[in-house]
């Protein structure tokens, strides 16, 4: 499934390591934007998803690839464009972050999200959030204004706030009386988003409303950066759906990287390097989609279902199935 | 200040490369304990290092390193040894970490730990602990005791209680009417110990009371398996001490297995690469230490001093200074 979209010049690939860690300032724009994402992987029966169901889900992904590549297109950040496409997966109820997220074993919202831009390696991230509208734009908070890198609890909450953030009351995430929400499949769990811009910057991002029954106060990889998350111009962009656990001990977004850095891989090669064989040998499940500056995409899962889709200037591609 | 202390012959290193990933049964045991051990890595004036407070430092580093060391003489695992050693350095006053913990910006305290074994890469973590008396022991219940590997929050609390593990009132930890720790250099920060066992098996674990004055919720490297903790039976175990920030960004424990894993960089190479180079470069400042199977020790840090201990079959040796 290898997706190698452009093929640059060796001539242009020396230019672009040439710049590594600069922010690349080139007059003419000699990158070609690129947006790719994830609704999650899970192992979905095909007969379980309904020409209905599955159109909702299809309409949902188109949807939030043009609002984030309507971004790029008119020379904008690709980390403006992660963000606005996880808020827009966010948004929808389709999808476990944001509005669909799932409940722990307490019956609680937690959410946890995180962005990286690959210029110089910023990230953000924020976990346990339980009123925060969008997780995303309190991670890209986090980044921008702050000192650290990682904030959790009540204390996001009231961060989001001072920020102008929107918060919501738990009944916007989930029926109260249920204890459900409005999510037909949201076991899938996970959205994230990469991107190359005009300028050759990279972006990642990934939000989650978490595992469903997961014990309360329970962290996965989504905003721990090198596993669920990474960016790096020089490498490329990362972002994991999947069994949490096994991402953190693997640091699969970080490994994928390395792998490209110091072993040379193509970006699939790494995808399919660590969700076909790492992954499995531990004994985790999950998938991972990946772009770099050159923009070649990297998708791979190893469950029977993606939700994936990925849009550059000769149009998009909407993906569920193997 | 590579300190290699054990050499095998290559006959040796082909046999543990054969192992790789199991559990290494073999009935005389071919592996040299080694421990090391560090409290921290800050810039100290050598003057404000009294000839008592340094005294008390070294006795306390030394006494933890003799009580890891023995449990691994005795044939003990490198977990049972990094937990007990942390154990004992988070019940001292004198680190950040446990008892010496410090204070958030709200005046709480927020404690972070995780450790992680290199047979099989599993791992245990916890953040924003306020009541635990020992963070690495729930970071290890974690780990054994649920299918999760990270949790925050109020949350870690009631689950190591109920694990049967001891709490502590906040004023065990802070002096509630100064709102300050006993420990004369808490702002050097955080505990950790890398060790191998008779069988060949890493274990490493961190430990904080967090960065002094952070911001309430903040989760620094420490708990941040990949970033402040890492161990792979293939590669090494790492242990960091720093500004978290950076650590997290460049992922720096499992950047540090990779260069030995990809780049066939030896431990101390690994170490320097990251704590001379890439943290520098980044603007960071921190220490590492780590440690592989065949009892090569690395330890560096960019920063005036680190409290720092390792012990093997020859003797200790306890250094806080260049």
């Amino acid at each position: 499934m290898c997706q190698r979209i452009y093929k640059f010049s060796l001539v242009l690939s020396f230019l672009f390591i040439g710049c590594r860690s600069e922010k690349v300032s080139i007059t003419e724009s000699r990158f070609v934007p690129v947006l790719v994402i994830h609704g999650g992987a899970g192992n979905i029966d095909r007969r379980q998803l309904n020409k209905e169901v599955e159109d909702a889900y299809r309409l949902a992904l188109e949807h939030a690839l043009k609002t984030g590549y309507l971004i790029l297109e008119k020379g904008g950040t690709s980390i403006d464009a992660v963000e606005a496409t996880i808020v827009e997966l966010e948004d929808s109820p389709l999808f476990n972050a944001g509005k669909g997220s799932v409940t722990n074993l307490e019956g609680e919202v937690e959410m946890d999200a995180s962005i990286m831009e690959g210029s110089e390696r910023k990230a953000g991230a924020v976990a346990l959030v339980s009123a925060v509208k969008n997780p995303v734009k309190a991670a890209r908070a986090v980044m921008e204004k702050t000192r650290h890198v990682m904030l959790a609890g009540d204390d996001v909450d009231e961060f989001a706030k001072k920020q102008g953030l929107e918060l919501m009351p738990p009944s916007y995430f989930v029926d109260l009386e249920s204890g459900m929400n409005e999510s037909p499949l949201s076991v899938c769990g996970t959205v994230g988003a990469v991107a190359v811009d005009k300028n050759g910057n990279l972006a990642a991002g990934t939000s989650t409303g978490g595992l469903a029954g997961k014990m309360a106060g329970r962290i996965g990889d989504s905003p721990v950066i090198g596993a669920g998350t990474y960016a790096d111009n020089a490498t490329c962009a990362v972002s994991c759906t999947g069994q949490g656990e096994f991402f953190i001990r693997l640091s699969v977004a970080k490994e994928i990287s390395t792998l490209i850095n110091y072993q040379k891989y193509s970006v699939q090669q790494a995808c399919d390097n660590l969700v076909k064989k790492q992954l499995p040998a531990m004994g985790g499940a999950g998938g991972v989609i990946a772009v770099d500056a050159k923009g070649n995409v990297g998708i791979s899962f190893n469950t029977t279902a993606m939700f994936r889709a990925y849009r550059n200037e000769k149009g998009s591609q909407v993906e569920i199935f193997d």
